[in-house]
């Protein structure tokens, strides 16, 4: 099977390959934790994200299977986008994004319930918004 | 003070407007597993990034105090880079890239030892690493 071809093997670059722009990890932030499920949702995501590069980003997470899309059964016409397991399991490395940047970024509108909740609990917190999403997954 | 205009405070946004990249994590990797400290072994990371992206982000990551550069005592016409505390901060992000990868890569060159040491405790992991380059940054 003709595959992209790899920089290296190691762990983090697999991951830069994957997520290394300036928009994934958004998309993921508003399945993970706004609740955001549709392609008009995302577009409005606050960033100004082109559609283009939206419809980009979403296909390449569709095919590295982090986000499922599916038909919506309340909206035949519509599609509907969720984490899958392997995308739910980005939920730790989102929670660390949060904590740093609420630590460092003077201007951060971080919310600081969530960050102190990460601080004390941190894996009862990604279990809670885990379970969610699974849940959202299975529905 | 001119500033770079933000597309939102949002702490995710934050993180991606820094790293957002196919390369800073692996410049950060490098610093933070590897004990890589001047320009020509990130040059030699493996991953062929060019000299230019690397000047670009040493420079910005120095800019944001992530990085600093100090002129290396043992040779006074080299510079050694080293992670600040708020470099080292991003340890245990760099730890759930490698986990996560790890899990789902099925080609991963992950140091499995290292995955199940941060499976089974983390905290301890994060602080092992952190403590070895606070005293190398300290040095």
């Amino acid at each position: 099977m003709a595959k992209h071809q790899r920089r290296s093997d190691c762990p983090i670059n697999y991951a830069v390959e994957l997520f290394g722009d300036k928009w994934s990890f958004l998309i993921l932030r508003d399945l993970a934790f706004k609740g955001k499920h549709y392609y008009v949702e995302f577009l409005k995501g606050g960033e100004g994200i082109a559609t283009n590069i939206l419809a980009d980003k979403l296909a390449t997470m569709e095919k590295e299977g982090i986000v499922v899309k599916l038909v919506d059964p309340a909206h035949g016409s519509k599609f509907i986008y969720k984490l899958s397991r392997k995308g739910i399991d980005l939920v730790p490395l989102l929670v660390e994004f949060i904590v740093w940047s609420a630590k460092y970024d003077r201007d951060t509108a971080a919310d600081m319930k969530f960050v102190n909740k990460a601080k004390k609990d941190r894996e009862g917190l990604v279990k809670e918004i885990s379970d969610q999403l699974k849940k959202v997954l299975s529905a």
